[in-house]
Parts: structure tokens; sequence; C-alpha cells
């Protein structure tokens, strides 16, 4: 298929552009390399050394043969080239990963609340009004979060895919209704793709767009087959307190003999999927787009775990301490999680779960790269509101044995 | 109460800076004379001859003793300067109009549903993230509308004012929950409204801010006691296929005897509030803040009516013909409407229900300003997808006697 990715050169999207040419269909990548910038901004740097994207583009032709595309294009705000590229290229599908990603990063400051809104909506709607424009027959795939249900709500009932059934009580009796799950945002960016969902139903609603939306967990992992094949192919490894993911951060801590940040008590559960995972997924997602005009809601996760229990098998591991830190999110402390991800076991998903051996892979990583760490960009540093507390630097030099 | 009013200069938020003023409130008005640039962009004009908003307000403080303040602000782009207003004037309560308010005109184009998405969502936020920066103790109080719920969704049940109570399925059995209404808007502009309540949601929940969301019926009427008091405080009459809201463009259309525009079967059934009772209502609500941190959403309509009956009554009140034109919208043909508005009730509003007097008004102020008419500009012609049939004009020019 002849398929867009929008943000194709993030921690996601990469390695799903890949993914996706290495099964034979045609990508072309459209990004602004915004994440790559607001690494010059945060002064810190992906721990994996990855090259530009023409260089990235140009040995992953040299090792597989096949051809990415590559347009520099803001979705926010260069609406006729949007339009223009669409109508040149006449996709058959779009994966939309063309957002800030961080929570941490949406809360850090009123620029960076005001940017992840501004950025998000405008990028997605720019999108959605384009395909209405164009008028072309295409299946949407977007990257949205499991946040959007927030944790707890439900209690021990577990998560649906998007939708949930309930009883609305009427003078007579009761009614039943499938309505949207409802939102419950975790940050400014989880808002986003609550926003998100609700421009993808009217859209499908008033104009027929076919819309997957995948709700994503926590990612983990660095490498995928495509990825591993040249250095230079290698994907990002975000360590730092803004975009660093979970478990990612307690391997990468592991390596240099940092000891593991957990926030608050470590009781939250999250949902997880390894990266490799993600790039499955998305193909799923695009080869089977949904055949009504219902937006089609996926959970995109294999697995839940509580945070501490992660870093205790961390810990044990790798020999590695826990430092329990003020938590710098407006969040609850402990939480049950069960997930529904039964649409994408059914479409053919065999789940890359958490194993010794995928974890080593991680620690390998954040090993062989631990020159490239400034110890100092660990700390989590956003706060949900002004004032709360968060801790001062653990290790300010990388030692040289861990 | 020191209120600052955003969106001060249109059609709801004049009448309503105007009686707040008038009731003893010390009001600045923050405009950017967006709706007034619309009418240019439309070529179309208030059918009343609205004067310009210096000279509104000198003419308000000749004819009352009161300065009302005004700032010429676009909250969607000037953040800095919002944020610096607010540190000076230190409001104690916000009222927020400044959106894009017309169905039509936010699905006329992909410039203009991109217009309303990115202004709308960006004055909100804005807004919000201004009122967290500055830490200012304020009650913020939204124009929302009725539209946010959709119709039909809940067949014959009451819409609740805002949130709902419904039984969750889990394994064990049922959950009871209470959960934001489910959104099911009808274009761009409402799916506007029903981005800003999950950003009032999330800031309430995360920054504890007051909010009320006021979720407003289809105004009608012109004057209150306020802007009658000289010609030059005139509030404005739309008549146009974009603004004109429905009863107003009756009202027009029976003054200049035009058919009345029944768009489809005229079977929709819509709620109400007289622009009197637009006033008296945000007033309420801004002398009345929530004490916690939910947001507070009132059902701000008095009445609900059929569409052709509106039309009926009208043509029979003063003899003009109804013409059944292409429903212009994705929409129900027919709905049935119970709303509660008990808490505006509770709160001491004595509602304006349509009476024969008020009519008269209406159609009083609609002849006697109906050379300002064009009627050319009647026919609604925003169409909801692409392709969908309009009417001709049914009148080219003005008779001299309807």
């Amino acid at each position: 298929m002849r398929v867009l990715v929008l943000g194709g050169d993030g921690f996601c999207g990469w390695p799903t552009s890949l993914y996706l040419s290495d099964r034979g269909h045609d990508i072309t990548i459209i990004d602004n390399l915004s994440r790559r910038k607001i690494d010059v901004e945060l002064e810190v740097d992906s721990l994996t050394p990855i090259r530009p994207i023409s260089e990235r583009i140009a040995v992953w032709r040299q090792v597989s043969g096949r051809d990415v595309g590559f347009i520099s294009l803001d979705l926010a705000t260069e609406y006729d080239r949007l339009v223009a590229v669409l109508e040149d290229i006449r996709p058959e599908a779009i994966v939309h990963f063309a957002e800030q990603r961080a929570a941490p990063y949406s809360m850090r400051s009123t620029h960076t609340k005001r940017y992840t809104v501004d950025n998000n909506v405008r990028a997605t709607h720019n999108l959605l009004t384009a395909l209405v424009q164009t008028g072309l027959d295409v299946s949407l795939v977007h990257l949205g979060t499991m946040g959007v249900y927030g944790y707890g709500w439900s209690g021990s009932a577990p998560i649906p895919e998007g939708y949930l059934t309930v009883k609305v009580p009427t003078p007579d009796g009761e009614l039943e209704r499938e309505i949207l799950h409802p939102a419950n945002p975790g940050s400014v960016y989880h808002m986003t793709k609550t926003l998100d969902q609700l421009m993808f139903a009217f859209y499908a609603k008033n104009d027929g767009l076919r819309i997957t939306d995948l709700h994503q967990g926590i990612v983990w992992g660095t490498q995928t087959d495509q990825t591993s094949r040249d250095e230079r192919l290698i994907n990002r490894f975000d360590y730092d307190g803004d975009y660093g993911t979970v478990l990612n951060r307690f391997l990468m801590q592991a390596a240099i003999g940092h000891p593991l940040t957990v926030h608050g008590t470590g009781g939250q559960t999250r949902a997880f999927i390894h990266i490799r995972d993600t790039a499955r997924c998305v193909e799923i997602a695009v080869t089977n787009p949904p055949e009504d005009d219902k937006v089609r809601v996926l959970n995109q996760m294999t697995e839940t775990h509580r945070l501490l229990d992660l870093a205790k098998m961390v810990a044990d591991a790798m020999g590695a301490e826990i430092a329990y830190l003020p938590n710098p999110r407006v969040e609850a402390e402990e939480n049950e999680l069960i997930v529904r991800n039964d649409q994408f076991l059914a479409l053919g998903l065999n789940p890359t779960t958490l194993s010794e051996g995928l974890l080593e892979e991680g620690r390998d990583v954040a090993a062989r790269y631990r020159h490239r760490a400034d110890p100092t960009k660990i700390i989590a540093r956003s706060v949900w509101r002004a004032g709360m507390e968060t801790a001062d630097d653990l290790m300010t030099e990388v030692p040289d044995q861990p």
C-alpha cells in the first residue's frame, strides 16, 4: 500500500516506517523534525546516536534496497502544502504520529502547554479537513494513548476498546447506549488525545472518514529487526525526565549505576507494549481498515505492570537501588488496571511480552552508549502544579564502572 | 464585582456587558472585533445599525453614568498581552463569549472550519493557561451550547445539566458513575464547544480552576432594557444564512415579505432563550460561582419548540408563507427534546418565554430596519457536505410593502 507516515522520524514513527517498508509498503515520511528540535531546547540528546533523517533513509536504501520518501512539512502550520502533498502522493493509508507526545513536557511550562495543544489539535484537525477537501479514499490510523481512559475510573472493571455500553436512566426505566469511554486525561498531552477523539468522531459521522484510533500503552524497547540492521538506523532512546518512558529509564539507570527513580509509591499500574509490537500493530491496523464510519478504537498494549514491580525486577536482575522520589504528577497513588485488547489478538498479533532477553537487550543498548548520558537530565522536573517538590540530582557524572 | 467580558462586542456579549454594568458591576470588555470583520468578509451587515464599540461605550456613559472599559485584544494570538491585562485588572469573574459561534459559518469552507477550531480552542486554552499562570482567584463563566448534547441521543429522556449518572457493567455486576454527558456535536462549531468541555474538566481537576459552563439554547430577541435606551446602543440583528438564528430570521423574513425558510421537514426541536435571559443568566452564574473544582454546568434555556411550529406561529401572526427548503445540515429530520434547567430556576431565573408581545418587538425591529436588508443573504448556503443542494434566492430586492 501507499502509506504516508506523519511523524515518521520519531521514536515510534521511525521503526514503524522501516517495518512497513520492509513489509513491502510504499512509504513516505512527513516530519517537521520537531522532536529533534525539542532535544536542542531541553539540552539533551537521544542516548543512542541517531542520524539525520536523510542519512537514515540513504542507509535503509543500502541495506534493504527499498526507497522511503521524506518531506519536511509542519502539519500544524503548512496546510496548503499538506493538501498538495496528499493530492500528489494519493496515499491509501495515513499513519498519524505527528503530535507532541510527552506528558511531562506538556506540563513543563505555560509555553509547552500551549505548544502541545496548538500543535496537536491543529495537526489533527488540518489533516481531517485536508482529507475532506481532497476527497481521497484513505484510511487514517492515529496513535492515541491508553491515558485517554484515565486510571482507576472503573475500579476493577476491564477497560474496553474505546466504547462502553452503559445504562441511562429514563422516566420509564433505562436505555442502553454505547458511548465513547469517558475521558479522564492525566496531563495536557493526554488531554489533546481526548480532543482528537471528539474530532475523529465528528469527521467520521459528518464526512464518512474511515479512522482507526490506537490507544497505545507505554512503549519500551529500542530496536526492531529493521533498525538493528545498521548502527546508522538505530532508534531513539530517551532517558530524560520529560521524554524517557519508565521501563527504558529504569534500564538506562541500572546501566549507569543510577538509582531507579520511582515517583511516589510506585503503586501506579500502567499498560505496556514493546516497540516491535507498535510497528506490527500499526501494520495490522493499516491493512484492516474499518468498513464503516464508526471510528475503530484498538487498545494497543500487551501487558500491564505496577511500576514498582518493574523497578524491583530491574533492580534484582541488574543489582540497582531504588530511589523513592516525590511524584511530580497529580495522579492516584495506586490503581488497578485490566485492559481488553481482544481485537489485535483476533487480527493476529502475537504479543512480545516482558522477558529477561528483551530486558538484557535494553540494558546492553544503554550500557553501550552510557558515555553519551548526561545524568543531570534524569530527574523529572516538570511538575503538574506550581510549587510541587522535585528531587535533586542523584548523580552528576557517569562513573567509569556502574 | 470586577468582571472581564471576553467577546463583549458581540450579539450576546454586548447586551450582557450593559446588563452587568447596569447592575453595578465594574465591566471591561475584551474583543478583537472578529464578528464585525466576518460581516465584511460575508458582505453582509447587522440589520440593526450597530455603532463602533467606542461610540457604544461613550453613549452608555452618557445615558447611565457608568464606565465600561474596552481593550482590543485577540485571545487566540496575543497570549502575553492577555496575561498582562489579567494582572492589571485582576478580575473577580471572567465571562468568556470570545468564540466563533455560528454552525453554518463553521461548515462554510475548509478555511472557516480551520478558523473555528484554531480560534476557539486557542482562545479557551490560552485563557485557562493564563489563569493558571497568574494564579488569580477568579470565577470563569463560559458560553457553551445545548448542541454539545446533540439531539435524539437519549430518546424521550430529559437532558440533564451537563452530567449523567449511568450504570457501567463490571464482571461482578454494575458500577454507578457520574459522567460528562456524551458529546454529539452537529457541526465544527458545536464540536469546539465539546473540546472546551474537556479542557475545562482537566484544568478544574489539575489546577482547581472554578468554572461554570453555560449550555445555551438558541437566542432570540434583540433588545434589552439597556440596549433600548438609545438607538446608538442597539444590539446586532443577524438575518443571513450563516449567522442569523432561526426565530429572528423568521421575524425578519415576515417583516420584508420573504417566505419563512424551513430546512427539511421542520421537525427539528430545539431549545430557546431570549437575549434578556441570556444577560440575566450570566449575572446569576457570575454571582454564584461553583464552590469546588467540579465544572458547574447549567442549561441556559427556557423553552423548547419544534421549528415548524415556530414558523407556523410567525406565519399565522404576520401573514407570511412557509418555504420548505433542502436541509444543508447533516442532522436528524425530527427529534424530541426535553431539557432540565432546574439550577437556573432555583437560582432565581424568572423565564421570559415566547409571547405575542415579544414577537411583535422583533417584528417591529425588523420592519424598522427593513431598508437595510439584503435579501440575497437570506438563503443558507453553507452545506455540511460537498454537493448538498441549496435553494436559489426567493427574493432579490426588498419590496416597498411586504
